[in-house]
């Protein structure tokens, strides 16, 4: 993982929302079709190429990017007999994280989060189909988190050659669960680094770098709890295409959102706990210079107006043509400076 | 959408609230009378003649304007057979929006928000009351969100030309629950704004400001709460007007209903902590003042002793007659100076 | 409405607890009997007289006022057979809201809240209790919201009169619930006022004044949920003595309190804002104080500090003795000044 | 009641938690044997005498004080067939309440709480096990609250004689849940005293006072929302050995509990709201010393430059050598004085 | 318990996150194989030297230290017969306690917490396998808490002897809930040497010691939640290999777990309060140090002024020729003075 600089960057926001596929860039489609013994692995440009290689009688895994052109949508829709309300929100990308099931399809949204090198914080939308015989990914061609996935099933002795789409399903989400361990992690290690400046270096106010962690969060938090439920209702709910099977599997991957969640529960604390120390700061800094001040001006004050007294010019002033009168009156400064230190002692000034 | 100036109104809340139809405006009913085949649309001045359009054998929709008056109320709820409560509810513009099932009617209460030119939310109440053979709508004149929807329905072509009732009612909560994007996205700009105004002006306090956005949005959160949990009501429950097959594109607009109050909740997180920055910002500027002050008096105090001394008058005074005592006291003073520079640097406060 | 003073009544709490019926008032008793063709009212002094009109063929709506000594209390519930329990409930003051049901009758207590002509809000306990043939009302004398009833009760063609028991206690409790409309919307008005205040004069501190809102609001709050809380019981409830049709009646009260307890919330909520205001309030005053202290003394000391430099008496100061050296060191004064003007400027003090 | 001190005791707890029974106390057993027609009341101090008391014919009431010792523990629990698993809770005196059910007993401990005179509000365990024909109850010997309740049992006129233990149960519940009542009127009347203070003397701070009565409200919490709920798991719950007609009256003290916690969370918000009203005098405070430094240094400041003036040792300096310069200045000054006032009249400072 | 120093360490956590076996230890097994009538403890080296142990007619505890290897995990759970997926959150340190049922087998894991001999806490993992005929247990070499039950076992009249693994699997869980009543104890003690500090010195921030207690809390409570919702979960579920007769016994644990929590939640309170307190000492230091400043001004800034009026060089000054005009002047300051003394004693600054 890059080392992300101390101070996150002085954009108002770690996520850069977004929310669109890659609109200029084409739709491409990506078929790994594959049972026990085969794997056929094709990048085609048009549904049209693509219907050749679907094989009803195999696993297919459809990776389609870029997907926004409405009329595509529908034709791909008609094609796997979606329906047109799934589809739409396959492929809608501001959407929350959810689960649906209708007629022979069951859809999962998802978001994938991932640092930038320059260290912000991008989520991606990721829409999962899973049907009779295939499993379709929306995603952004940019996107590569499935390419070890791809590496896997070519393997013969994969599991998932043996296994049902649901299977395939599960792996799928497993990927993407697994890249918020990492975003999480990366969380932590910005806010344990905030801890350490507000700890040593009081003298500033945090208050603007420690809300430019806690406004992505605030979004983090609008995905990771969808996420989490979804998957409790994938594994709570009776849903057709689900096997027996493969619910331990599932019920696995909501563990580890479960701890992803209770980690970032964690870090939301913690910074909390930053903000009311930025907070306490602040107050300290405040009281150390207003005790700087209380200090010079109760031990100034007096002093100046011992040389007012002797700086006026009455003519009858006895004092002033005593011989020793001034280093008297010198003399009588220090010991007022000196009681004056005495009282601010006492008050616990110094 | 229109822009809107960057502070608020200096308005003490953003909500007009619209809790009255237009009572000098007259009644005003619209009826849309369709079937597969056929379309006929009236404007009406009186229950009377709305009767010789009513056909029970096609779907009507009934848009009624400006409903105050009692005895119309009971003339309107009698000739559809509408239980008395439900109608008082389906009139009554003060209500949090419901649902209800009372006989063979079925009504949903809603409001409509929208933004004036002058950048002021303001309210509309919504009455839909679903039927056997007919939709009735509540609301006021000046509402006119529903004509692209009758537009649409005026095309031969169109889905719910095919369709019951239940249908329709799909399509005007749809229409309803679409403007709120719009409302939902305006706040978060305003929101916006104010951020940037936050961090790049910290030197006002912007509390009037936030609490002016603040309190709408209290008030907002009293309506689009309340119309999540109705149409998740009519999803869930076993509503007898309600086919199977509209359950779905009902189910749809829930979603799209959790989205608005899901971008909703972000705001008001969002605007809590620009009331924490703005509090932030109010502590650094004092802060920033007792420094200025701090420094100041910490320079010239302890110089203004010295001149003071030298001031006074003591007869015996010898350093007043040396040749060089008057710049040698200006160097100590700037040697002073210096030091108390020091000082306050050590102490961190330049 | 009688228009209140301003700010509130220097008084800790807007509600008077009234937790004991007037104990020095005689019990009086009011019998209403009636049904479909006749109705009689009468006022009567003891629990003997009231036997003779009680007529449990008929529909009785018994008013007990003042109702505090034990024997009375047993001689009555021994009369119309109620539990030692629930009747002990019944005349309770002090309790909250709930209802509760045993053997043959029901009880719902409830508390009625009015504002004095003063400005305070009292609370007086109700207890109503609902049998085969009666409704039984225990109240303050001073109480008269009943009013209205028995004269609707009075009228031939009244509704109640061809209704059973219940259909009665749903019109007690509605004549009770109604009156909180008018208290939640005069807390709105006086937190309405509040905040014309604080918006328009920020100079003084209205803690105090907010709390003497807040506190009364505080206990408001215990008696307006328990008593929704209560009403939902009995919607949902399945109480014997409450018939089917009665039901969507009760519901529509209900409906009534969840818009009381809403427009109550939505109060509370603008309070809290109102005390956060008001601390930012007191926050500016601090820092506008500490601007003007900053100012004064970032002008004044440095002019200070060189009248006291050619204010020493070192015999050799060449510049004391220059034809413009006064004129001189005023203008040097006059730029230290401007310079400072200039310094504050830039520190954004101006 | 005993009238408190207006400022509560310097220790840093009402609460002195009486975790452990009176050790160095020897074991005292009172039996009380009673049925329709006979009462038998004795002090045994060893368990072989109880025996020789017990008759599983009658009701009989056990008090057991001070039991510490395992072996006895041992011996008791047997000779009543106790499971030692629930003799344990029932002796057990740091354990939150709780009510639970094992073979035929049943088990419901509870806290006693009061004021010492001092001040300080003690906890004591209560243990209380119901059996087939007996009651027993653990507790300390110091503990009298059980004394009126056995007098009512020797009046051979007492409902308790010819009812079920369980009715001993519930009196015995009864007893300790109205000493609850006088303590919470007792905090209250605290909260109530404090807040006088905080209104009339807001010149201290009075922090630590505050949450010396927040802490104990805080372990009170922790007692008196688990005996509300032990007492509704009992109305609820199908305990084998509570008779249905004892039911109402168990009903009846969770009503009074629900009350007392009722009463307890009101305090608590009076409490928050006591610290709120404290903090916003603190600021209050300081804006008020702030002011005054304002004042004086502003009217004084400009006034001492003027002095500073006039009192340079310039040779040239023609209003010295006026007749009138130095009323003149006087009267500058005066004027500037007032200038200064009005300066400050604006700014809102006077 | 070894005593803690006054404030704890400066490290930022006092939980050290032992997230890992002993990876450089080697894998350590332990076999107590036992039945009504023998018992037979090994240590031993391997999976296969384990087999020979193993005796599925006995119950077999199973004690393994540092499993980290891949392989020997597989190995281990192969033998027996445990599914992939549970055995590997059985040796997955990371997670957060929980409880789960697969095929034969039953998961339980849980977390050890303790203060090392420095004051810093450390958690460690703890994971319990039930199986038919043996319990698994999965830790840190380190660990020795179980040595005392080791011991239990050996002795011949053992309860455990005689009972189903279920009832050791108990005694297991018994024995680390155990050791959360002394951490929890021991955070109690810290916070209350807070306390004291925070009373009797309120001279300084303890923000920080505030936050290195609240830190390692925030983590604890991730701990003993999940550690009381499996509790509670095992008693409420119908798992398998849970007897009937051994469920009070894993009921009187989760009631000590809710003791612990009931602590925990008490402790956090106060914390709280102290957070609440330590901010309130900043403010009230502020406020003293502002008084000082004020007092300071006030007194001597009036006189400084009289001093420079009768420093001005005005040759017409009467009052400097008059006999007695020093002496006047001087008391004529005494009496400046003791009015503004009067004027701060009115404005309470005294």
């Amino acid at each position: 993982m890059p080392r992300k600089k101390l101070v996150p960057p002085k954009k108002s926001s770690l996520v850069e929302k977004n929310n669109a596929f890659h609109e200029d860039a084409p739709v491409e489609i990506e078929v790994v079709v594959f049972d026990e013994n085969t794997v056929k692995s094709e990048l085609v440009g048009s549904i049209k190429t693509m219907k050749k290689y679907i094989d009803n009688e195999k696993i297919n895994l459809v990776f389609v990017n870029n997907l926004t052109e409405p009329h595509i949508i529908e034709e791909f829709g008609n094609y796997f007999h979606i329906d047109p309300l799934l589809m739409e929100d396959a492929v809608s990308v501001t959407d929350i994280p959810t689960v649906q099931e209708s007629g022979d399809q069951m859809l999962l949204t998802l978001k994938l989060m991932s640092f930038k090198a320059s260290g912000e914080l991008i989520s991606h939308h990721i829409g999962l189909i899973l049907g009779e015989y295939y499993v379709i990914v929306f995603k952004d061609s940019e996107n590569k988190i499935f390419e070890e996935l791809k590496t896997r099933i070519e393997n013969s002795k994969s599991k998932s050659r043996m296994k049902k789409p649901d299977y395939l399903f599960y792996l799928l989400i497993d990927s993407v669960i697994d890249t918020f361990y990492s975003v999480v992690n990366e969380i932590d290690n910005i806010i344990d680094r905030m801890e350490v400046i507000l700890v040593e270096r009081p003298q500033s106010d945090y208050i603007h770098n420690l809300y430019r962690i806690k406004q992505p969060m605030s979004e983090m938090r609008g995905i990771i709890y969808p996420i989490r439920e979804a998957l409790h209702n994938i594994v709570q709910g009776d849903y057709r295409l689900i096997e027996d099977e493969t619910i331990p599997f599932l019920h696995d991957v909501k563990d580890h959102m479960n701890n992803i969640v209770h980690m970032f529960d964690s870090s939301r604390d913690t910074l909390s706990d930053l903000l009311e120390i930025n907070n306490s700061n602040t107050n300290n800094r405040l009281n150390g210079t207003m005790k700087i001040l209380t200090i010079i001006t109760t031990l100034f004050i007096p002093l100046t107006l011992i040389t007012g007294i002797y700086g006026m010019n009455f003519k009858n002033m006895p004092e002033l043509s005593w011989q020793w009168g001034y280093p008297t009156i010198l003399g009588i400064m220090l010991l007022t400076a000196g009681g004056m230190y005495l009282f601010m002692k006492r008050k616990k000034l110094l």
